[in-house]
C-alpha cells in the first residue's frame, strides 16, 4: 500500500493521502448500529474529477478496492470502508456549481451537504425537496443510497430529483448521463441506474438535480387516534383526498414522547387525550396561497374527525417546526434508548395496517420492544427495535424483512442494503435478479473494486 | 424457420403462429416516417408471461432475434421486426389486471392501450397522466419507448409512473421489479433501466403504473405572440410562476393553421391578431376547485400580457378540449402534408429561444421548410422537416441534433432512437458511454437476441 499512497500523493498532493494513524476515526464509519468500524489502508481526498479519474485508475491498475464516502450519515454500512480499500472522500469536492433559476435545477459536487444546498436554493425563493432528516448528510450521499425523507409523498425521493449525473467509471473514464431536462428516450437511463447502486458501479462527481418553487406558507396539523390501525386506516383516503401533503407521517405515542421529550417540546395536547392516544398522524400541508391553505386545513381536518381522530390540532408555526424537526431526530432518540436495530421496510401505502399488525405480533413473538414511526403516506415504515440477543434479533429481522416482502414491498425504502441488510436481501431476492445485479455490476466494473461486498455478494 | 414455427405452435397454438402470407402488413412497420417496412420470418401472439418466458426460450436455443410489438404507434422504428426475427405481438395480453384505488396504481399487460386504461381509471376518478397524443399506442410500447406528451410539463413522462414491471429476460427467465411503492433502496434500479430500453433487454409483460386523482376542472388559456422567441422566453416564467400547468405547448402559426384546419376548428382569435401571430403559446390549467382555477386562470392571463402576448383568450371549453385534441393529431397533420422526417429534440427549457433561433438559421442553410410545435414547458420541441433529398435531409438532421446537444440538451425527449436516430445517436454520443451501453446490453442478452441493432450497434 506504500506504493499506491505515493502513486496518489502524485495526483493529490501529500497533504490528501492518509495512511495508519493519520485516517482519524470518523473515516472508519457510517451511523449504522451494527456495523464495526474499519480502518481503510488509505484514504484518499481528491479535489477534482480529474483526480477521481486518476485515483480509480491506480486502484484498477493495482486491484484495489475503493469505497467512496461523503458525510458518513448513511444507516446500512454501504460507506464503511475494507481494511483493504482506499477510502475516497469527497471532502474537498463540495461547491454548489449551480443555481439555475430559469431552468429549476442545481448542479452540486458530491461533498455538499444538504444544509448548504438548502441556503443556496432558498435564497432562491427555490427547495431541493428531499430532507431525510439529517442536513449534514452530503448529495454524494444521497444519491448513493436513493435518500428519502418525509417529503417523499409530495416530491419523490432523491432518484426522482436527479436528472444526470457526472460520474467516473472503474477504470477512469469520465460519463455524463441526462442534464437539464426531465425527459429523454436516448438510450439506458444511466442516471437511474447509478442513482442507489452504493458506490458499487461508479462514483459520482457531480449531480444536475431538479429544484422546485419554494411555496409560501405550510401548516402542520396533529392527529391523536385511539388505535394504531385507526391512524393507518387515514392515510389513503387522505392521499386519495387529492389535498397532495408535503408531509404525512404516523408516530406512535411511546415515539412521541420520546421524540418530544428529547427536545423538551410541548405539544399542548391535553392530558386525558395523551393517555388515550396510541399514534398521531402527523400532516403537513404547504401553498403559495394563504386562503387555499386556510381552506385545505379545514378540509382535512373534517376528513381525519370523520377517519376517528380523537381530535385534530393545527399546530401553532413554531410548535409544527419543532415537531417535524424533533421527528427528524428520532434515529438519534433510537440509538440513545439503546435500540440494538432498526429497519425501514416499505409497503403499498394501504397495507401499512396490515404489516404493523404484523409486526405487533412479531414482536410478542421475538420477545423484542418494537416501536416506530414512518413515512405512512409513502408506505415507508421506521421501526426500532430493541433485542439485544443477536440471533434472536436475526430472526425478527428476518421475519419483519419477509412480512413486508410478502405485502409486495421491500426490504429498505431509502437507507439502502449496504452490508447490515446484505444478507436478508439475498435471501429474499430470486437467484434470477441477483444474478442479473451481478452481470450489471461486471458490465460497470469488470475486476470489482468498486465498493465490493455491498448489496449483494 | 418451419422448425421454429412447429415449436412455437406447440407454445401458443397453431392459430398463433403466423407465417407468410398470413402476417398481415400491419405487422410490418411502425410509424416512422423513413422506416422501410420488413417481414419477419414468423409473428407469434402469447396469451400469457409463461408463454413468452417459453418463446424466448425457444429463440435463445435458435439464436433466433426477437422484436416485441404493442400497437405499432412508434416513431422511430423500434417495433420494426427484421426479416430473419420473430415478431412477438401482445395484443392478446390486453388486460387492465387492477385498478388499486387504495394505493392509486394500475396493473396492466403490456397490450392495453392508452383509450383502455383512461375509461378504466375515468370510471375510478383516477387518471393515468401520460398522453403522448395518439390513445390506441400500448402501455408496453409506452414503456419501451418511454413515451411521453403534452402533461409531462406536470406529471413527467412514462418513466415516472412505472413502479415496476413483470418481465422475461432472454433466457427466458421472469423477474420482477419494484411494486405499488414510490420508493425503495433496495439494489439496482432494474425497472428504469428497463423502461425506455426499446425492447433490447427484456420483454415487459406486466407494469405496475402510478395513478393520480383527475382533477374536477380545467381550462384552456390560448396566447398568440408577434415572435416565436416571444413565446420562447414566457416558457421559464410560466412555469417559474408556480402555477404548475397541466399543459404547456408552443404552436407555430404554420402549424396551428394547419392542426386547426385539420379538424375544422375555429378559434375566433380576430383575423388581425391572426395576421401578426408568429407563434401560439397553449396552457391548460387544472384543479380541483373552480374558484382557484378562476383565479390562476386570471394571474395566468397578467403574466402572459406581461410577457409581451398580442392577447389572451380563455377558450371555451369545447374548443379548448378541441384544440389539444388537434395539437395531439400533429403528427398525423405533418405526415398528410408530405413531411419528410420529424424530429422530438429535448433541450434545457431555458435554452428554448437559443434552439429555435438555431433551427431557423439551419433551415435557411439546409434549404429546407421546418415547422413546429413542442412541448416547451418541459424543453421538448417537435420539428416537422420538409427536405426530399436524403442526403441533405441527413446532414440537417445531423445539424438540429448536434445544436440540440451542444445546449446541454439530447437527440429525443419521447420518440425514442430505435433505428432512425441510430446513425445520430452513435455520432453523438461519446464512446466510453456507448461501450458501456453494449455491456450492459450483454449483461442482459448475452447472445443478442433481443431487437438487435436498435439504439446502437
Amino acid at each position: 500500500m506504500a506504493d499506491i499512497a505515493g502513486l496518489l500523493s502524485e495526483v493529490v498532493g501529500h497533504a490528501h493521502v492518509l495512511v495508519g494513524d493519520a485516517i482519524a476515526a470518523d473515516y472508519t464509519h457510517d451511523e449504522a448500529l451494527t456495523a464495526a468500524p474499519v480502518v481503510p489502508a488509505c484514504v484518499v481526498r481528491p479535489s477534482s474529477t480529474a483526480e477521481v479519474s486518476e485515483i480509480l485508475r491506480i486502484a484498477r491498475d493495482q486491484r484495489v478496492p475503493v469505497v467512496a464516502r461523503g458525510s458518513g450519515t448513511g444507516l446500512s454500512g454501504a460507506a464503511v470502508p475494507r481494511a483493504d480499500s482506499l477510502l475516497v472522500s469527497f471532502e474537498r469536492m463540495a461547491q454548489v456549481l449551480e443555481i439555475d433559476t430559469d431552468n429549476h435545477v442545481a448542479v452540486v459536487q458530491p461533498g455538499v451537504t444538504l444544509q448548504q444546498l438548502d441556503e443556496a436554493t432558498a435564497a432562491a425563493g427555490l427547495v431541493y425537496p428531499v430532507f431525510p432528516g439529517e442536513s449534514s448528510a452530503s448529495l454524494g450521499g444521497n444519491v448513493a443510497t436513493n435518500a428519502g425523507g418525509m417529503r417523499a409523498v409530495k416530491y419523490g425521493v432523491t432518484r426522482h430529483q436527479v436528472l444526470g449525473v457526472e460520474a467516473v467509471l472503474a477504470g477512469g473514464e469520465v460519463i455524463r448521463t441526462g442534464g437539464k431536462f426531465v425527459k429523454s428516450s436516448t438510450g439506458y437511463d444511466l442516471t437511474q441506474l447509478i442513482v442507489g447502486s452504493e458506490g458499487t458501479l461508479a462514483l459520482v462527481t457531480e449531480a444536475t438535480l431538479k429544484l422546485y418553487p419554494r411555496p409560501a406558507h405550510a401548516a402542520t396539523v396533529l392527529a391523536p387516534f385511539d388505535a394504531l390501525d385507526g391512524v393507518a386506516g387515514a392515510v389513503a383516503p387522505v392521499v386519495g383526498s387529492g389535498i397532495g401533503p408535503r408531509i404525512l407521517e404516523y408516530v406512535d405515542s411511546l415515539t412521541m414522547a420520546a421524540i418530544t421529550g428529547n427536545v423538551g417540546l410541548d405539544l399542548a395536547v391535553p392530558a386525558e387525550v395523551a393517555a388515550r392516544a396510541s399514534a398521531y398522524l402527523v400532516v403537513v400541508l404547504e401553498s403559495d396561497h394563504d386562503d387555499r391553505l386556510e381552506e385545505d386545513v379545514a378540509r382535512l381536518g373534517e376528513l381525519l374527525s370523520a377517519l376517528g381522530a380523537i381530535d385534530v390540532y393545527v399546530l401553532p408555526p413554531t410548535a409544527g417546526t419543532q415537531l417535524i424537526s424533533a421527528r427528524e431526530k428520532a434515529f438519534f432518540v433510537a440509538k440513545a434508548a439503546g435500540a440494538d436495530d432498526i429497519v425501514d421496510v416499505v409497503v403499498p401505502r394501504a397495507e401499512i395496517p396490515r404489516y404493523l399488525d404484523r409486526v405487533g405480533s412479531l414482536a410478542q413473538e421475538h420477545a423484542a420492544l418494537v416501536t416506530g414511526c414512518g413515512h405512512v403516506g409513502d408506505g415507508n415504515v421506521h421501526l426500532s427495535v430493541f433485542q439485544p440477543d443477536p440471533e434472536r434479533r436475526h430472526a425478527l429481522l428476518g421475519a419483519l424483512f419477509e412480512a413486508g416482502v410478502d405485502l409486495g414491498g421491500a426490504i429498505t425504502g431509502e437507507h439502502g442494503v449496504g452490508t447490515e441488510k446484505k444478507q436478508y436481501f439475498m435471501a429474499l431476492t430470486d437467484p434470477a435478479t441477483v444474478d442479473l445485479l451481478r452481470r450489471i455490476k461486471a458490465a460497470f466494473d469488470p475486476d470489482g473494486i468498486l465498493n465490493p461486498g455491498k448489496i449483494f455478494d
